[in-house]
């Protein structure tokens, strides 16, 4: 069997890459595949109305409580209070029977549901289109920010539930998802991939962390199961735009490379141009979909369009 | 004529509450209209797959560089950043081929686009459904969060032209827009208003900024086009679950009221359980609704779900 | 034996209150005995020249790896950065030799070590000098603000080290320091305490953090040596101006009083209106000390004069 | 007349420079002159015990509300009030008489009165003592950090006050202030100036600012008065530890050199190891000492101890 590593990652990368197929400046990747018939045919698996919000809290009960180095769960600060204003303090600034609230964030942009941005992971120095790590600097990404994704990210979701598939409550932490995996899911709920898709593949861990009732381990430092790195040319081959789980990030963890951290994440997301999901809830949205036996959905996700920026935090929308 | 002041605003806001409606514990206001059948309705909407952001920028471009105290525009600053991966910053935390940029932001949650929660403002003391103001703390929204509506915002949008119904560029600063205006946009544009519809109307003051070129007065600090406060019974009695205009404060400014302020928030947000949308940016949609006629589209625009917020930030799609 | 209670709190407090004795208006307390005479004496306590920081580190190093809800270390973020200087992205804004970093800090102003304000703590319902809490809103302190004492905090310092005295390496947690421990040290040591003095008291928990190598159940979460309530009483007939110590929240924890949480900082913070400092770094001050049997030096900590501002993160400086 | 240009400002620099003289590892620069027995020569000034804040304020009020790009005022938030408890708010959380208020601050290190690390201006590419720019990464400093100097910065300080020299109220913006106003402000006030200490140039700006009653232009984006170019020389020739005036950014502006900008930085902070302090409020020191005659005192300003920073806020410290 072939070694995974650092080598292999790249000749699999080099294979799959999308650099220049859209055009030298090109900035959205495989967000160019959802044309707007995809768009129509996308709303057109809105049948029963139900809509789904795949994302996780955000703030102290927020999944970042165990957080790796530089992340956190998001703190939300008040400008502008009610119990102010039943102590008259805004009866000066605001005479009359109006007052008001108003408050702050402060977040690390990757501390809960969220979008990875094509500048958010380098491969050789390199992020997606052969953009150099340069153009992100402190003053924000100048190329590649996931802001270029603002009017993008509708499009047909699809769901591949793994537990589901083999009958077990979630997948162990550290288990790799293999392409095996999600062709036979794909074939169990009777839901085709294809091009211009969202995939989202669920590995059960939010439903071994509610079982526990503790996030300590979630967000970065714990084992975690994922996809295997295999995945990207499965990913590649039907072109899906997005690819998302309800893991901290995506891949299996530990992850498969001895000498290198987030392969998947430098295949797919920096080579191939495939935007990548994490910390997406799927709980509810399974359930509703093992119930009717209907894998996919309009998958609205929009991003947060801050000037530069490499994430985003999202509540994704799953409308069946 | 009647005079509009706070003791109006008092009689109108009780005429017109929703307060017990839905219950004493409820906290999704309007958006209760919002039926399964509504999304299915609102997503057949969805014709051409053309998808708009209505969000204007957040961040040092953004719309508030000229704040009222308080606010501001979002800052973001770098976790890690590709000029750290060209100077081998990064080469002994994460060895390999892999590098990575990160990013936070610190924000007002409303600095830009954004929906006001049902907390946002007191009329009197007390939020939407008769919650007292004590329910929001410098710990967040006990009650009345937005983040309630964390899969709620999907309806059917409707686009209500001023400025093209009256064959200019924009509605002038301080200008206020009538239930009759509203009446003939939507019959110029052979649109009708429906049971939990998000009706967003254009003043042009975006256009007007263009112009310009230039945010300096748009965020709080001059004077503006808007609702007047008569609207309210018009949005209430149609039973809309949002409205959002382009401008910064979604009334006229000044208020048409000398004695409170924020007279239609009152009434419509705290007392009909109506969502307020700001910031909305209308341009591109108004444009393309005046080309193909069309002015009902899906408006999918999720709140971020963080504990305990009053406003959010949102970067709504309207999609035709 | 008296028992220790709200109600004991309450008659301690009462008896030394310092409410009135400077008048209505005062938001200094015991500062007030800081005369320019007393500042005189306290530089005369100059005698070698050494300089000793009493600050813990600010940011991920710091104490509050393991806060209570609300608090954390503090978060530094860059603005600019030399690795941007490097890759030439500052070139085009600013030509020449000349490059720059710049940075920002994100922190709850009790992260590390501090100054406690005179609004930090609420006895019934009021500061100190008998200032409603209500004074103190979501747009800050407007009485008692820490910024009250930008050009106060400069005196006679003077350290009381009770695990020397003890021959121990450090209290153990959950000690409560007794005022016969206070006048033992003096003693011992060869100290008189006097009207003006700051006086910090060491318990060692710092040298046991060491010997753990970890700041886990430091900050507020674990047990804690630290100085009993009676010690109020002493420290109030002494007039000190303010009283610190190396732990976390200056009283002994779990707290002496079963029925309110804090009671030392209500008796000596809010009524006799003397300052608190925590998490002040005593041990090489100590270790000096203990070298040239000297307990008295020019203590020099100001605070950050931030508008409104309840605490302030402070570097003192004891000067010997 | 010699051309004060960049390679101009490269010669000086090189002539000046410092690099090595206290080792390879050195980081702090000219702090190495202020010895023990210096900090008692400078505490042997305290003889009235006055004291003076030299801070500006922090927040809402400070300096910058017209800021160059990535700066601003420090935000002030509050985690909890006393608004709060007179709702009872904080009832479950802190049963009993005691109840809390507590605040957390965003802001750029900048912002107001501060202290410039080694680390904040690289002449080609390097900091103070030849270390590389990309010491300096989102990460934060890993040299030269000013958390370097938290227990140095106290030494002998020397007010010139420039405008009293000249008889007028202040020195106007873009007036550059030579080396010879240096000399002839020490002789006019009695005062020398020696190694290791702290300078203080007043401009008297702030009372230009007083005079207009409004900061617009004063943090970066007018003119200012300040330290000419050649001013270099005369303070490393003197071996100050420190140089600080009461504007923006020390050095006059617009810059004296046409092709590189903080000319002055370059020399003295990269090259010579000479803290830089800006925005000092030398209003009421000043009018002090023109009353009694004596400008000389002991400054104490120390810095806020965060991990890797570049510039630190200070609430600097005469005693006189």
């Amino acid at each position: 069997m072939t070694e995974l590593n650092a080598a292999w990652v790249a000749a699999e990368a080099k294979a799959l890459s999308n650099w220049g197929r859209w055009g030298p400046d090109d900035e959205i990747g495989c967000w160019n595949l959802v044309t707007p018939q995809k768009v129509v045919e996308a709303a057109a698996c809105v049948r029963r109305g139900h809509v789904f919000s795949l994302s996780l809290p955000f703030g102290p009960s927020g999944p970042s409580q165990d957080p790796i180095p530089g992340r956190g769960n998001a703190i939300h600060l008040m400008q502008m209070t009610g119990t102010d204003v039943a102590a008259g303090v805004q009866d000066r600034a605001f005479p009359g029977s109006g007052k008001f609230a108003d408050d702050w964030v402060v977040m690390n942009l990757s501390t809960s549901t969220q979008w990875d941005g094509f500048c958010h992971v380098f491969h050789e120095g390199f992020a997606y289109n052969g953009v150099p790590s340069t153009a992100v600097s402190s003053w924000g990404a100048r190329r590649n920010s996931i802001t270029r994704l603002k009017d993008r990210v509708a499009t047909r979701g699809v769901l591949l539930d793994i537990p589901r598939l083999h009958g077990v409550d979630w997948c162990e932490p550290g288990i790799a998802i293999q392409p095996e995996d999600l062709d036979a899911a794909a074939r169990a709920q009777d839901v085709d991939v294809r091009s211009g898709d969202a995939v989202l593949v669920r590995t059960g861990q939010l439903a071994q962390v509610a079982s526990v009732g503790d996030w300590r381990g979630y967000a970065g430092t714990g084992k975690a199961p994922g996809l295997g790195v295999r995945c990207g040319r499965w990913l590649a081959e039907r072109e899906v735009a997005a690819v998302a789980t309800d893991t901290w990030g995506l891949e299996v963890f530990p992850y498969e490379t001895p000498d290198t951290i987030a392969p998947l994440h430098q295949i797919i997301l920096t080579h191939c141009g495939i935007t990548i999901g994490e910390m997406f809830d799927l709980e509810a949205l399974a359930a509703d979909c093992a119930e009717d036996g209907v894998y996919e959905f309009l998958l609205v996700a929009p991003v947060l369009p801050l000037d530069g920026a490499v994430n985003t935090p999202v509540n994704p929308q799953a409308i069946k």
